[in-house]
Parts: C-alpha cells; structure tokens; sequence
C-alpha cells in the first residue's frame, strides 16, 4: 500500500517504523517542521517526503499530530485525499473530530481510532519498533467508514499487532479521562510539589527510588500534546479532577483525624487494582 | 559474618538472597510468621532460623519490619544482642527510632539506615538479587555508632552495592515525605478514584495504557507497611498533601477558566523533572 503519515512524532514514526518493516508498503511522510522530515528519512522512518500528491495517490493517510492540529486540518485533508483514500486519526480526543466530521461528504473515508500506546518522548527520534504490539486500539463510529476501507484499516492494525475495542466517541472520551488523562495531570502536579519543595535538587535525585520515578514518569510528557487533549476533553477531565481531589482530601483528614484504620482500609481496599491491571477482574469470574 | 535477618520480606529477604550469595556469611532468619521461615529456607533465602542464641552470637543484626514494629521491638533487641553486635534497622522513616534510642545505653551498637530501594510487592516471594546494587542508602546519626561498627556496616552495604548518603533523621523524614511517601498516596488516590468511577472494570483494563500502569504502581504496595510510615511521618506528610492538593485545585481552576496558555506553563515547567531524574540539575552546570 501506499502510506501518508502526517506526523513523525513519537505516534506516527512508530507507526512508519513498524509499517515499514513489512516490506509491503511505500511509506511517505509529512511533518510541519522539515526538520521532522530530514530526520524521519534519516532514522530510515518513512521513505521519501509526502506532497498533495502523494496524499491524493494514497491508498492510507495516517493523521498524528496533536488534537487541536488535527481538528483544524481535518476537513481540508478529508477533501485533499483520493476518493478512494483511508484517512485515520490516532488523537486521544474522539468527540470533537467526530463531532466536526459528521456531515462531511466524505465521512466514509474516515476512521477515527486511538492506539492506546505511547511513552513519555516525543519527536521522530522517539519513534521505536513494536510500540503497538499486543495493545489496544479504540475505534469509534466503525459503522459510518465504508466496509471497504475498514477493512484495510483493520489489515493495518494487525500488521502493527493491535487489538480493536470498538467504542462511542463519547464514552471513550469520559472512560480514557480517567484511565489516560488524569493519570498525567496528578504526575505533572506531583513533580511540580516536588521541584517547588525541594530547593536543593541534589537531594531528589539522591533520595528518589525508583517508586518516585514510576509516579512523576508522565510529568516528562510533551505539553504541547497535552494541553489540546486537557482543551477537548475539558469537562470530562474536570470531573476526574473533582474526584481525585476530594479523594485525596479525604486521606488528608484521615491523617489529621489520626484514624489508622480507616487509612489501612483506603489502601487495601485499592489494592485490587492489582487484579484489575492483571485483567483478572472480580466480576469476571 | 554471622548475619541474623528479622523480617524476611521483600527488603530482608533480598538483603538474604545477595550477602548469602557472597559466600562469606551464615545467615539466619526470624519472622513472626512461622510460614515466612519455612519459605525463606525453601527459597535459599537463609541458612537457618535464628533464635535468642543466634542474634547474642551475631556480628550483625537487619531489622527489617514495619516501622511500628520497629519501634516497639528495638528496646527490647538491643539489649538482647551480644556485646559487639551491630544492629541496623531499615525503615522508612528515622526520627522516631532515633529519638527512642537517644537514651540507650547500647546506642553505640546501633545503625539507623534506609535503602531507597524496593518494589511493591512483599513477602519471602517479593525478594530478588541485586535489589539494592547502585542504590543510595540513607544512614542517620552516624556519629552515635562505635567506629568498629560503623565500619562493619559499609563492608555490608558494599557488598549490596550501595552508596551511602549521611542525613539527619529529621531532614531524611522531611524529604523522604516528598519523594517517597507522597508518590504512595497519589498513586493509592488515583487508582481509588479510577475504581470508584469505572465499574465495569473491563474498561478500565481494555483502555489502560502503560501511562496508567506506571503512576498506579505504587497502589499495589502493602497497606500493613504504609500505615505505620504514615503514622510516624504524619506531620511532614500532612505538609506535602497540602502543597499537592492545592496545585492540583489550581490546576483544575486554569481548566475551569480555559486558561491555556498557564496550562502549557504549569507542564512545561515541570518538565525539568526529567533533567532532575537524570541527575543533570540545572543549577549544577
């Protein structure tokens, strides 16, 4: 296939990267910064730049680049496209593009999805090799794509190695609020207690094992990423938020209260998180 | 050495596993749960259980239990230890055991330490090789310790492989708060708020990515351990949650207000927490 991917962060050049591999494609890239561009081709990431007319000639164009970009480029790159041309977004956001595509003419050409993959990097140079193995990917509105076009939507994922979740814009974006997004901002926030407390930064990086390392992991994250994905998903998040919040508040007064056993039980009782990240879940016997 | 191992959990088990691995010590076991014994002899953690006779005959002495326990056996241990016996504890927080042995007459026999190592899992089972190698080790008051003995400890924490950093009991408390017991309750509160709001747990599981995964870690950990951490550093915790909560509340009323730009800010001044983890300060150069 002929493969457009517009994007060569950490997403779409994981993506080339992959894709590439199987030797079945002609991967073009495109990438607001050139020097996105000479580095994905250096890396060996895509094999030559993207243009109007490669996207026009493609049989799969892939949308990576962050959910305010891609909301803003959409419906001109829905109408740029050949007619019979895939065009994917991997944005952490479905509502809104969904929302804003919805009467377009050519929505049949469109699949919205969200591999749930990803590290803390970001850039062509943080593109590696097997990111989506064994993940899973979310796909929204499957039934408003042409049969066709999942189709080779669906080959693609698998060449990547991912399972598909088939899901309401909707719900996705209040379930991924608490699962993705929540966990950034209580990162950002504990890394940010952290840096304002701590002066003397000699003394963090000797004292911090590897459980601070685990928590504020996602405070390294790209803020140009995140803040459209804390924008489009605003009301949701402040939701988790709210929760989170009045969670921690309440541990506080435990704390003050001295009442230890109640402390004890709020951890045990979380403790099943265990089972539930194994995907061993209690109902599920 | 004779070694004697009071506690044969994930700290003192994997202490076992590497000075047992030396070849230059007897190493014996005691645990208030007879079935920690036995698995800690099946698992080649120990060489055989101690007893009142064996901490007597003992060149040194690991406390490694919850530090409520700690605190009340440490008396009691340290005058039933042989007259050059070296006795360390390991625990989380340092200025209450200290501040209980001020007085001793034994002081001299006595080694306040914590390695900043560890997962989230416990038991006999949790211990691994190599747990502690390239670790810092926090050692308190290491003035009060007879030279002879002081001595004896580092040939135990170099055979760990350990660095060894010198702090106060009341600075260690203080900013162990920030980068170890805080990371805890954030972790806890997020996967408590996660469960609350996800009831069909198969969501959470199919939509979890490692982002989730790594900042929920710590939500695993014993609450037998962390209630008693949270007791003795109850103020310098109250202290860190307050600093969290609040940045968390302003974090929200920048989402409330839609102010953006100041959300970019708070994300892009964290980000230097990767610099500070990478041990490369700023203020350093």
């Amino acid at each position: 296939m002929k493969i457009n991917i517009i994007g060569l962060g950490l997403i779409g050049g994981s993506m080339a990267l992959d894709l590439k591999a199987t030797g079945q494609h002609e991967i073009y890239g495109l990438d607001a910064a050139p020097a996105h561009i000479e580095q994905a081709l250096e890396l060996g990431l895509i094999d030559a730049e993207g243009s109007a007319d490669s996207l026009k000639a493609a049989d799969v164009v892939i949308l990576a680049i962050p959910v305010n970009a891609s909301l803003e480029t959409i419906e001109g790159l829905l109408n740029a496209i050949g007619e019979h041309t895939l065009l994917m977004d991997v944005g952490s956001t479905k509502s809104r593009i969904c929302d804003r595509l919805k009467e377009h003419p050519r929505r049949r050409n469109f699949l919205p999805t969200h591999p749930i993959a990803g590290t803390e990097f970001s850039g062509p140079s943080a593109a590696i090799n097997g990111l989506f193995d064994g993940k899973t990917n979310i796909v929204c509105e499957v039934e408003k794509t042409s049969f066709k076009l999942q189709e080779r939507a669906m080959e693609i994922f698998s060449q990547l190695g991912m399972r598909i979740r088939y899901m309401d814009p909707k719900a996705h974006d209040k379930h991924i609020a608490y699962v993705s997004h929540l966990s950034h901002i209580s990162s950002f926030m504990l890394g940010k207690t952290v840096i304002e407390k701590e002066k003397n930064e000699r003394d963090i990086f000797d004292m911090a094992g590897s459980g601070f390392e685990s928590t504020v992991r996602l405070a390294k994250s790209s803020p140009e990423m995140w803040t459209p994905i804390f924008e489009h998903n605003r009301e949701n998040v402040l939701e988790t938020l709210e929760g989170y919040i009045s969670n921690l508040q309440r541990f506080k007064e435990l704390l003050q209260e001295e009442d230890y056993n109640a402390i004890f039980m709020e951890m045990e009782n979380t403790n099943r998180i265990k089972d539930i990240l194994k995907g061993i879940t209690i109902n599920a016997i």
